[in-house]
């Protein structure tokens, strides 16, 4: 006894002397430390030492003991994998893939079951791929509120909806102009819209145009979707687009506070390159970097809402859309020069600030929305554009100009007076300081401090509700494109490499934490909400629950007995599921006959889920405490066709089965 | 200098003396330390506190820095997800995500790449979902040669094949006998056979046969796929099956060393149960459950392989078949009783043990291979089964009983004399002695030693290479079906605990070291093998490598440039992909035409993985270093349709786009 105590007492002192040298270490390290993430002496040790599951009980005991929660949770896009990744931070672990665009089997989405958004949009399987790039959370007076994200597909220009409540998808919309996106999703302070903004110039409504016609005929595009929170759902009728010339528009990030009404979009191809270098003209990657300037879109949405209320719109594909003329004309849309392909607009915590990463510049431009806002009080444009819409002075707009590195993309935000900028060609993240700011670091205004490498390629960054009108500092997760040499190889294909950084001191302390290989897409954005905001279903608020609809449905169980009822060619079922049965075991039709299957879950202990799958059927069901699901499918393939719990629910798990006969 | 030198002296020797710290504790800690995993206080202190990034900081400089790559790789299934996954151990991160038997738009499986199995076997893009249960790795010799990986899906009695060069799957075959399997795949100990096993009792060749003919029509089934590794394919027309009886098979095992030649296969269902509750029969989990003893399948499967060379086999759906007449007499199948529903039978090292998990009966059974061999020998059968199966005296082949706990399900074994079995109703490892083994455990044989808690209801169980003739011992992963309360709340829908044990040392001393959250599909069995035994690609060898045949292929480039041909209504486009172009970036085709697309990534570099989407048209494929691509559609669709480059390639990659255009 005697003993176990003194043992107890020493591992708790040896981590805190272990604590305490590293805080030596972090204060006094300097720059080698910095850069590299971690003294070389001691990573070399690391490294080369064979891991011992001492070494691993160690250094878990401190850092993920069985049992503690994550603080946060990343919302990252899964890029080209079509869904929504959530991650818990700092573990970085993967707590769930959410089905967004691609269909998943484990939960039941895509494989036949009536209440989801997959199956209502393309009930012929046939879904096409989908390139996912920024989630967006609701927000509520611009800080997250834990309800909804929304997430964007830029190969086909669709917008999802996702409840936060169950993490299911619930609507997926194809734009009725465009069919291409990028910036999409951004939501306004009160998530009274979703942004959805084009990349690359078409034709409006998918018509066919020579390309020859470019100027005058290819577009782009803004669309503002309604949201109506207490639906859970988009609204295309109360939604609306504006037409934008055919530059490209990129990324977006919505105003609030000093900027709220506002959305930015930073732009490249102001050359109106249209390639085709088999012809002989310059290749899209040449033509459309020309331009020392492109210009950041100035779109003032509240003025918009007004055109739209007065009538000002036409109608492509029956949805409403402002006229580019009408939006240069009546103080819609406004241009400011931005240099040079510029990738990312970041609006500050107190919306005061503007800032356009260059791309193939090595600054960041920061504009102010005062200046913005006098400029355009006082007309003071540089002209206007081919298209008439007015251009502000570079230097009426502008407050700053910070060198930062080669290739600056994206920028997130601390509680500190700090700004996170992505070098893509430099694989690193800047660290400067904001000024004229909320937050003020120590260092001054406007000045680059320092970098840390990150391996490998950086695209976006997210530092915890950076994002927000409250960032949280702490700490940033890097979005690295390559991985090259970081992971046991797993083929020519790699994961991705987020990587931890640590962000919590001031100054040149940076230091790089952890490297999680995703080997699920390419996590385009992400967002990191304090998990605390979360309202999540343990397990669904009744029996019989609908949730597409998140609402109770009459689940037709006379006594818990499941239920057969044959109406002509017509067959219905009602299963009620418990441990460890299906109800009926048997369910006899005949080839041709329709069957419409009703499935219950009837228990309520948390992560009692049962699942479906039927042999020979195109049927996958993930059926959740409380859930009801339908399947509709003709039987037409005659046999004796298995079917079962696919989920492990008790140790009778395999005796969860029965078998569907289709009889000649 | 000075200072900095010393700060690093400082913190090695603070690890170190952590590490000694550790060491002790470990060593005198007993069984309060043992049950938790760690220490109360510790513990306690750990999950109190907020995780700083200090906490973060000093933990993972000695667990997982940057670069460090893992020693083991696991291949876990993906259950209902359909995939297999690549975790790396022991940081017990996803290293990738194998696209199986569902569409994975990130790795271009599945949206229309003519070079892969899913596209091949459902060009109408309606994939069944997938369930899959038993990853297998190619050995050789027992052991794994790193070379391939097998998977069943029990959903549609399915088997597939991925090479380990590229993971990426390569075959997937449908069994022409039977709809359903569970006891997919185990590989005999050179890979001559990939073993399929059926679950669920139905009628051969997938006919209609009433359940009231249950015994005399339904059957079961076990399959030998033959695989050719040269080719990298099962060869159906050199693969056979045998007729079982109707009893339902569930898990197998391929015996090695002292019992090469035999598979062995646990069963239930011996009662002939058919279920029908609604019927006011007992319901399968009842009926099922009566015998006291079910009987272990003993499968001599080169007496098999005679039987087929001579000719005694029939033809269903024009597939080889031995019948259970001639198995039954021609010393091909035995029964062995085996106590009550069990549920996993697993091999030891050295190849003499059957150890069979008890699922209702609290006890692990062992049984002898020379014991058995001499009962046979001896016609020790206690008599015949209802269809004329010998069946073994049980004390004639049982060596051991141990009594391990409630609801033990698989075992898995080290390099130091003992076996793991996971409990499933006490969500438990039980950790006891083997005997007459090739190991030896200090404790003597055939005695329970431990048992350590998981979170919660454990499955399978995998240890470092533990189902080969050389297990290595040191760590095992539990696959725990319920996480409850482990993880931050992410909706009903839970994702699976992972949990790391360590099992290094001798005696009570496992320790849980990690809880990996796996919101992915719901993992089955995983194997784990040393990660220096793969020969991974990190590009293809050759430009213009095809992935399906890996072979290479004439990519048609003069000069590296792109090219039109039009051949009557049909299009052919040679796409070389290079940062950051297509060639040619404009494709004309008219509306109906046909169009046959050939894409190769020319880069040498790793992972400059080249990716394509198409606006409206259901295409996506991800082209890694080397690889030729062909897709085949029909331009029905109207319009001006971007293209682009999905992987995030190079500081230009926003500018590798082209345009389809549908002309009317």
């Amino acid at each position: 006894m005697l003993k176990s105590n003194w043992i107890r007492y020493t591992i708790v002192a040896g981590i805190l002397l272990l604590f305490a040298v590293m805080l030596m270490l972090m204060r006094g390290g300097g720059k080698n430390a910095m850069v590299s993430g971690l003294p070389n002496e001691a990573m070399e040790i690391a490294r080369s030492r064979e891991l011992s599951p001492d070494d691993v009980y160690a250094a878990l005991a401190t850092y993920m003991p069985t049992g503690r929660p994550d603080e946060y949770l990343m919302f990252a896009s899964g890029g080209h994998s079509g869904q929504l990744l959530v991650i818990g931070v700092p573990s970085m672990r993967l707590l769930k893939t959410v089905a967004v665009f691609t269909p998943e089997p484990w939960q039941g989405y895509g494989y036949g079951v009536m209440e989801n958004p997959l199956q209502e949009k393309y009930p012929d399987s046939a879904y096409p791929p989908a390139d996912t790039h920024h989630p967006a959370l609701s927000e509520t007076n611009g800080e997250y509120d834990g309800e909804f994200a929304f997430i964007g597909d830029k190969t086909n220009g669709r917008v999802a909806v996702v409840d936060l409540r169950d993490f299911e998808t619930k609507q997926i919309l194809s734009n009725p102009v465009i069919n291409n996106n990028h910036g999409a999703a951004f939501v306004t302070p009160n998530t009274e819209y979703v942004v959805e903004v084009s990349q690359y110039g078409v034709p409006l409504g998918n018509k066919y145009v020579p390309i020859e016609k470019y100027k005058e005929e290819y577009r782009g595009l803004v669309t503002f979707w309604k949201f109506d929170r207490k639906k859970g759902r988009l609204i295309p009728d109360q939604s609306f687009s504006i037409e934008l010339p055919p530059y490209w528009q990129d990324l977006a990030d919505c105003g609030k506070l000093a900027s709220d009404g506002w959305v930015f979009i930073n732009s490249f191809n102001t050359e109106l390159a249209t390639g085709g270098m088999e012809k002989g003209n310059p290749p899209f990657e040449a033509g459309t970097a020309e331009n020392d300037m492109d210009y950041m879109h100035l779109i003032n949405w509240k003025k918009a809402e007004e055109l739209i209320s007065s009538g000002k719109f036409q109608k492509i594909n029956n949805f409403r859309v402002i006229s580019l003329k009408d939006a240069s004309e009546s103080g819609v849309l406004y241009f400011a020069p931005e240099p040079k392909s510029p990738h990312g607009v970041d609006i500050c915590p107190c919306g005061e600030h503007i800032v356009v990463g260059g791309k193939l510049d090595p600054h960041v431009t920061i504009f102010g929305m005062s200046k913005i806002k006098q400029a355009i009080e006082a007309k003071d444009f540089e002209g206007k554009d081919v298209y008439g819409v007015p251009i502000l002075k570079f230097d009426a707009a502008k407050v700053a100009q910070v060198e930062v590195g080669l290739g600056p993309l994206h920028t997130q935000f601390d509680d500190q007076g700090y700004a996170y900028t992505s070098l893509f060609l430099d694989s690193a993240v800047a660290r400067w300081s904001m000024g004229d700011c909320k937050f003020k670091a120590p260092e001054g205004d406007w000045k680059m401090i320092s970098k840390i490498q990150t391996h490998y390629n950086i695209g976006h960054l997210a530092a915890v509700e950076g994002d927000t009108v409250k960032p949280s500092g702490k700490m940033l997760v890097a979005l690295n494109k390559w991985s090259m040499d970081r992971f046991t190889n797993v083929g020519p294909l790699l994961p991705q490499n987020l990587q931890l950084i640590d962000i919590n001191n001031t100054g040149e302390s940076m230091r790089l934490l952890y490297d999680m290989p995703l080997g699920v897409g390419e996590p385009h954005y992400a967002q990191i909400m304090k998990a605390e905001r979360l309202k999540a279903f343990e397990v669904y608020p009744e029996i019989g629950w609908n949730a597409h609809t998140q609402t109770q449905v009459d689940p037709k169980f006379a006594g818990g007995k499941g239920t057969v009822v044959v109406k002509g060619n017509t067959v219905e079922i009602y299963t009620p599921l418990i441990r460890s049965h299906f109800d009926p075991e048997h369910i006899e039709v005949k080839k041709g006959q329709k069957v419409i299957w009703k499935l219950t879950n009837l228990e309520r202990t948390r992560d009692t889920t049962h699942g479906l799958t039927v042999a020979g059927y195109r049927i996958g069901a993930s059926i959740e405490p409380g859930e009801t699901v339908t399947f509709e499918f003709v039987a037409d393939k005659e046999g004796v066709y298995p079917f079962y719990c696919s989920e492990f629910c008790s140790a009778l798990h395999l005796e969860m089965m029965g078998y569907l006969f289709v009889k000649p």
